[in-house]
């Protein structure tokens, strides 16, 4: 086990550990820790919501569930050597739930158990909020590296263990880019609900060791950490999963690394929003860099990433297409492979539903499970065509079409609000 | 081999064969031959422009090509039995270039070549068009299942061979409210270059055995084929392989399958429009009918399928990432996964062209081999994150980041136009 | 499809085909045809035994096959420059049944239909034939690139397409070689049933154009087809397949190349003998020579190749494990992996039988299937250890181990003998 | 973290272990602990020499190894309610190194590091014995999942990492049939070098909390744990890894499970008997029971694996042949797939020999990386014919064959004996 270079105390909040850390991206937030290029370590990870979920059998605090305060992320860790310019290699060596054994608490997220939600349209909602506008959740046992759900029965999957959230800071510069342009994308309809972005926010924000000036500073500045952007962030991309090495072009001195919200599975797109199965855990990196690597390898904008080989395998799917057509009211939109997407997850959950699966508990399939998420074709005027790819084998009933028909059978609920 | 329902002398335009194919979509297109539930058949398709795409070194045909005229189809197959809210099950058996091994015109395209374009913006462009405006050609040679250009030297791959466009035929009342939405579209815009959908068009329509008034009156209300839709049509989805099942809704007695627009390779997105390794060649398929499947297994709107088990496997990629913001004004899109692709795509082609690969060739890869197109997440507002996967075992060079850095070697350049 | 360097009429025995092939090897067969380097060209095959075996219910023609007339090879194709001391590389671009319609006696093995046999033991036998000494045969139906048996219920799969036999000619020295120490072996149990091996024989052989002295000579000397040597030969590598390249050292002045034995599908050990599934076909290759190539790249002795990248994808496999012990007397055998294979199949038998499957069902699943036959360890004295992988999306019901125990069906049986 | 059934302190040897394992299979070996059907837990194992072998650049360790004492087991683990003629159902959740940071002396074997060792022949030696006699010893570094060696530089691995042995206890009946079956067979040869088989022996005997009598008893009868049976036991098997369920046949009474000689990576057939990369560490398990399983699902003999779904991911190979003849004198052996797949290795070491990598580094590779030893055929008379799949991604050069031809360097040498 390498050495940990962020540790986490699981039965406290993240602003009361030793050392707290933040939930803002500023070049500013000072560093928690330094690594050496070559130097292998562990960051241990809260989940992302600091402990706002429970195993339980209510959705209320999903529906409750304070969003100003997320994402949760250990660091930064300052890389020493990386200049702007640079490419920061970060090799996930291991990622995992936490390994500890108890809590004076009982077991916290993370300890052998997950959950994942579908959070209700007023806070923010999820891929197909205007489908399913309320809150509900499900929560997910760990067994080695299969989940199963009381929730949701009848599925077990091989989770391709992640981070949600990895990052480095952006420079002034940059981070005054996104300000502008978030803020210009909200004007153009600043009362939607859910919101068209997240400006900064003071409320809940979180530092790391800043204090004073500087914390407010980062407070009113920072950017939010629910979209990815060119310092890499929330790209809820399953497959970055162990063995994956990522180059992050690196904006400011010592490149500062963060990261969070790790998951235990995940589907492409992470459609219910918190989609995937959410826990507190531990990533073990390895950190290099390359000089000069932004422009000699011509990576100027975003990371790019090699996957490892250890993803696991399943080799039969039922796949569903959708085209970019808003089908409510027939409006034919223009290449939008988001809407193509949306209309093949809806199709998905339309077959699932005659094998006895609720619309919830099929949102959270797709959401949890590895999907495949493609984009089709995204050239044929004016359609764009994105298809789900669904693995048969997650279900312990044979649900591929066939002679005999679907097989209806009462598979429960997921947990609602009271 | 199969009995041929449906064939193709190489040497002829599509209006000239003995039973001419069609080119709209409509549910008045008479049947070119019937088939019985269980029945396997072979159908020719001829290359989806008809043949006006030649083995040479420039990309003036490809500047000029008419495509009022395409997409050339083979069939409508009819199915005894089908009947609306029925599934057709159709499996793929076979597919391959055209085994014919003389013409008297010399080898057409299917007979060991194929071709990909970048199609003119102002004849439509590609997904890149707003980057790349004009037109380019590469020319792909054909040795077993492997695809090699002497335009784009250093890449080799093994196709991934698909139809392109395979669908039923729509009902009128399906048809009437694809036209209808499609030109509330382009009244949003209509003037636009490239136009936003193209509306039913008389010039250049095949409508097979029609004639007359039948003929006049499909010209008039057929459905162009670019964009795929409620039938199937146009998917562009490259699994779509030997040795998978396809389930399409039912719409009219008879179901009327066609299929053409064969390509031996593609990528995910088949970016550059004419994005795949075009050909003319075979497909073998076994029909089947599902009695009332459309509300058995809850598949109402667009064909769902299983994916074959030989598509050729890659183990090693380099992954570039993009999200939803345009970046040469930076305007911040909301869930845009369309631009957010767009994005992956140009990040790739900045990498490659550090190689030696100029823009074109680059673009030229990216749509003809087996990239995959992934959905990273939808639900980060306001950016949508999508990838593209780009095997590294395609190129001949050890393209992968390293410490080296880049080896710059000259490649040499795709067709341009006189 | 490239130009056909040897054909086949289906309805004609081997040597009255316009140009016979061989079933000896020998250096002095006369080539059949020339290929230069680089070029591309079709062989087509007859089914091993020269159309012997029936698309019937009885295993009567099984029983009685002749088989000092087997293998049916076609070729030898000689190679332009190449030299003793070269390596030929032949690429595999295509391979499948005979594509041709009909034939006057009806569909010949290859056309729609293939078989596999379990040899009786005094005709050769297979891998289990001290457990089944008599004569079976099943008769699977190809559908695209799926086989499924009248007589083995509940399965289907998707063929890995391969010769089971290609190779080149011997030297002289080298054939003496191998006659030195066949007849070496033989002599150790002369009178053994079945033999240990299968010296020269002149009954039944075939030597394309050779006629007189020399027909005399190559029958009296030729070495028979059964077992792969150092030319390659009848090596029954089921990954062989389309993508495949091999590397063959050559031996005499042109290579002398033969192809025969092409099987539809076949479990590693092609356990039954005739254990594939069967047929005539075509095969479509690609050659090239590398001068002075085995020195170069120290490939002396047996042919090298890089497998294909199309062999059908299985992601769930029941395992199962034997050790090198005869278990019939406890008898402890030395690092043997042949007894240690033969017992995981024994004990893959067992247990399918709990699923209805008869002990011959059982054994040409494996003979025919895509099973993995894998060695585990081979050092741990005294017991070696093999492991047959079969995959379970083969079976049409759910086969793997789970709470509710094995499900017996019946499921009829093979064809018998009368 | 599952609870810790079986805990191991790096720094003691097994003997002074708070709990001890054993090193012999006896059915009366006291349980160190145990466990309920359905429950999850840790053993930690250490290194199977008992720590012998150091982390140096000296092979005098390895050559002097004393294998009496091997190997290291722990447990064994009684699971509650398992009985004769029941299968017991233990899923591997997770394996690794040993997690600790620190050490009294110095990290040891499985803390980030571990060793691969060719044995000499007077002590046992490899699978190439007869060609490779010495002592030989490379140490392996871990970086994440994979694996480099200062002593065979070039080649990197993502290991599939294992137990190398687990297995139950056996009867007495059982026992006493193993020792009778290989004491004869060590009757045909008692003088061999290597020996043919190892009676038990009371040297180095560990027997857990045995004592007195008992210990005796276990020491003069208990079966030595080198080879895999009926129980399971040294299978060495690379794909018993991460998410593999086991079934065992059920011989004493709460079935007494054991796990050792835990393998960070491994080729199949560990060919340099201490081949795969050796290493401490930890195996997390989940037992269960299936009552009556033996008789219900037909597995009466070895156990039946299902492998998990994260095995690394590989798709390029270069593939060596081998047949079961002894080309050192050209005796023909009769089906011996033994002899094939030792003539395949060592065609492989041929080859690799021409990139400058020295026989014993090629040895080593064989041994530990993950390639692929396939059956090829086993009934083609005389001549047995296997496979080795070499991965070609695991070097950092390009070892395919190509134009250029291979690229000699000089790569050192792994460490010998002084």
């Amino acid at each position: 086990m390498p050495e940990v270079l962020f540790s986490h105390d699981p039965d406290r909040p993240m602003a009361r550990q030793a050392v707290p850390g933040h939930n803002r991206f500023h070049p500013d937030v000072p560093p928690a820790a330094t690594a050496r290029p070559g130097q292998e370590f562990r960051i241990e990870c809260r989940e992302w919501t600091d402990g706002q979920i429970g195993d339980n059998d209510s959705a209320d605090d999903v529906r409750n569930v304070d969003l100003d305060h997320s994402h949760m992320l250990s660091g930064p860790v300052r890389v020493e050597g990386a200049e702007p310019g640079d490419l920061l290699v970060v090799d996930i060596l291991d990622i995992g739930p936490i390994p500890q054994e108890t809590s004076e608490k009982g077991p916290v997220c993370g300890q052998g158990w997950g959950y994942s939600g579908i959070f209700a349209k007023v806070n923010g909602g999820g891929f197909l909020t205007d489908y399913y506008p309320d809150a509900y959740k499900a929560v997910w046992d760990f067994k080695g590296q299969v989940a199963t759900s009381r929730h949701v029965p009848g599925v077990e999957y091989t989770g391709i263990t992640h981070p949600g959230l990895m990052g480095v800071a952006p420079s002034q510069e940059l981070l005054e880019r996104w300000n502008r342009r978030e803020r210009a994308l909200i004007a153009t309809d600043p009362e939607r609900v859910p919101p068209l972005a997240l400006p900064p926010l003071a409320s809940g924000a979180l530092a790391g060791a800043a204090e004073g000036d500087l914390f407010d500073r980062i407070a009113a500045e920072g950017a939010r950490t629910v979209p990815p952007r060119e310092n890499g962030g929330n790209h809820d991309i399953k497959n970055l999963t162990r063995g994956s090495r990522i180059l992050y072009p690196v904006h400011v001195s010592g490149a500062l690394l963060s990261v969070g919200d790790l998951h235990f599975s995940q589907g492409d797109g992470e459609i219910n929003f918190c989609g995937a199965i959410e826990m507190g855990g531990f990533i073990d990196l390895h950190v290099d860099v390359i000089k000069g690597g932004m422009e000699s390898y011509g990576v100027h904008r975003n990371p790019v990433f090699q996957p490892g080989r250890v993803a696991p395998q399943y080799s039969e799917y039922l796949t569903f297409i959708g085209v970019g057509v808003d089908h409510r009211d027939d409006t034919n939109l223009f290449l939008d492979a988001t809407e193509a997407y949306r209309n093949a997850c809806l199709n998905a959950i339309s077959y699932l539903k005659k094998w006895g699966y609720t619309d919830e508990q099929a949102y959270l399939i797709l959401g949890t499970s590895p999907i495949e998420g493609r984009i089709g074709g995204v050239v044929d005027v004016p359609n764009a065509c994105c298809a789900v790819y669904l693995p048969t084998e997650i279900f312990t009933d044979d649900i591929r079409p066939g002679a005999g028909g679907p097989v209806y059978k009462d598979r429960g609920q997921v947990a609602v609000t009271s």
